[in-house]
């Protein structure tokens, strides 16, 4: 089953505000400060940030995932 | 299979730069500009923006991904 599971009809989040129909997260340019790093593996306990949770999730399945980060270029 | 596939043990990343071992993308905040809409679902063929892809996504496997929108607070 594990090669089925990795195509096509598996959801991406499995535990975050499943009671919603989408989740859509917004942050203002002004508030981003120097630095933030957000998750794109829905695995974050801090999500919409990232807290390294990718990094056990690509160990345990395989996966190649990591976040997003904006700040400013001095850093 | 389904149920199980929801479950711990699916990637998340099916299609994107599977040969990095970690994808991830960095933004200098006066890049920025008005708005920026980045894809969660890894399933934008525009990565990492978003292209809407993430509604056929849901659609098709019940999950509730969308995007990080980063803009200026007047947008
Ligand atoms: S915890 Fe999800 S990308 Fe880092
Ligand atoms: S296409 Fe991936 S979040 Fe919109």
């Amino acid at each position: 089953c594990k090669k089925k599971c990795d195509k096509k009809g598996s959801v991406v989040n499995q535990n975050i505000k499943k009671g919603d129909s989408k989740v859509v997260d917004t942050f203002d340019l002004e508030d981003i400060g120097d630095k933030k790093v957000f998750c794109r593996c829905w695995r974050s306990a801090s999500f919409p940030y990232c807290d390294g949770s990718h990094n056990k999730h690509n160990t345990e399945t395989g996966d190649n995932v990591g976040p997003l980060i904006v700040g400013k270029k001095s850093n």
